[in-house]
């Protein structure tokens, strides 16, 4: 029985080869392109961006792990049997990160970073009130799985008041729920900040373009912490130009590194963050798929399990 | 009977003179150097810096209100009879205002703002991971007065561990207490982010010294919101540039506004805010004073009554 690791080129092997071998002392753990393993033994992955195809010459696999929360890389390759179940990371730490970035943001957003940040670049002394206290803030999450649920509790407790939109409703005290594509845009248009947090999807992409950011109230913030595809920058910079919008906090980026040259870094209104929203330690990680190889072992039902039919 | 009204040169007279209109029509409301005021009639005053000697011209005076939380400028001079009471701004927006803030600034330090800052000044990426989770992470606040109080409410539900040091000892849910001066070195060896919320008295300016700042943990984080004397500022930035504290988010300054060819604004490891706290509407806080005036008038004990014993 073998776990294969496919590790991020910034994270390297080693680092999880050691972390695994402390979670799963009696798995055998092999490098993605370790010669020495027979195809045949594979019966776990744990994976980032595994090459096309690849996949599909395991004919024991049982379970995919993702290292990440996102999983484009992974199924975008059509090849491997979607009967084969694929998990999400979702580990105690990725959520907890996420939510503390969100209320960071959020509260950035509320007081007015980029103004603050304005006031530093010119060395400018600007004395402002906050155009509402937080209880009259709202903010309105777009996306409600496990780092959008984590999220909202987050800021409820802060004291925003808080939304959130989602294909299917959700249940969470304090927080209002809009779902299907009939309820966005009214989420939209009482959203003083609006947090980015949905699964990159055909169905998402696009989203936050130029008539929905329209929708927003005035001097209103947008925080994306999910995919760079889900806001149309163009259309971004420009309410962001016009005074429409406040402030933009980006932790994501069609291409990263954001290139040193990039208008983004200095944009008045927009903060860059180098995709730090959550980075859970790799021990985090590779306990959290033990503990899904684990209760798949023992046949139980896996949480954050992707789904065919809706692309996540 | 009258009220007396001294205003911030910044704010003006006339919005202070409205909003007191609006909260308490029957009163008699009057600029401070209105020419056709008896002094005599003076029974109320609400004010920010009064010159000294002026709060003894008013005989009947029975209260005097003071626009901020900080009363320095008041009990400065020795003249007026300290059997007058004086009651600190207390109103709900400061304490909600400067609970979001420290919130925003505990956040920040946690996350490392100045380290972004860095990235977003050299347009260089920079991935990185917090030291620690939210949950491990140990803010000290100094002072636990309403706004202190109010401060460690909000980070207990951020999910900090979260500790205060005050005079007397305090109770509050999840917030541990240190008192009186010999507490104060365990307090500071365990905070990884100390908030300075102090009265400014001649006990706490220049508290937080090398001395004091050498018993923080390493890679610690200073912000202050009280008095800009309360840290010893070569001390501080000498505890930066050596690496030994990693941030400090300053509020305020010797000399405000603070000029722009002041090294602080771009001192790497520091952010400079103008000032902004905590700044309550006009309204709001006319309202406190109104309430204040109604309760003493009910012969009520009142609160953040100023206690010359103490100096605040």
């Amino acid at each position: 029985m073998s776990l294969l690791i496919e590790a991020d080129r910034e994270e390297g092997y080693a680092g999880w080869h050691d972390v695994f071998r402390q979670v799963m002392p009696t798995m055998d753990i092999h490098w993605w392109n370790d010669p020495q393993v027979d195809p045949q033994d594979v019966e776990y992955v744990f994976c980032f961006d595994p090459e096309p195809g690849r996949l599909t010459t395991f004919p024991n696999l049982r379970l995919i792990c993702a290292a990440s929360v996102g999983v484009e890389r992974i199924v975008r390759d059509p090849s491997w049997s979607r009967l084969i179940p694929l998990v999400r990371m979702g580990c105690q730490e990725t959520t907890a990160q996420m939510a503390d970035y969100v209320a960071w943001a959020c509260l950035s957003a509320h007081r007015n970073l980029p103004r603050i940040l304005q006031a530093r670049d010119s060395g400018q002394w600007d004395k402002f009130t906050p155009a509402a206290v937080v209880a009259n803030r709202r903010v309105g999450i777009l996306g409600m799985g496990s780092l959008g649920g984590a999220a909202a509790k987050m800021l409820t407790k802060v004291g925003f008041k808080t939304a959130g939109w989602s294909r299917t409703r959700k249940s969470i005290p304090g927080v209002e729920s809009f779902a299907g594509p009939d309820e966005l845009d009214a989420l939209l248009r009482q959203s003083d900040i609006v947090v980015c947090l949905m699964p990159g999807t055909p169905d998402t992409m696009g989203i936050l373009n130029a008539e929905r950011l329209a929708l927003l109230p005035s001097g209103a913030s947008i925080i994306n912490v999910a995919r760079s595809g889900h806001v149309v920058m163009p259309d971004l910079i420009a309410a962001l130009e016009s005074g429409r919008l406040s402030c933009a906090i980006l932790d994501v980026f069609d291409k990263e590194p954001l290139p040193a040259d990039s208008f983004l870094w200095k944009q008045p209104g927009v903060l860059v963050t180098s995709h730090l929203a959550s980075t859970a330690s790799q021990r985090s990680r590779a306990q959290y798929a033990s503990d899904i190889i684990a209760a798949f072992e023992r046949g139980e039902e896996l949480p954050n399990r992707y789904d065919p039919e809706h692309g996540y």
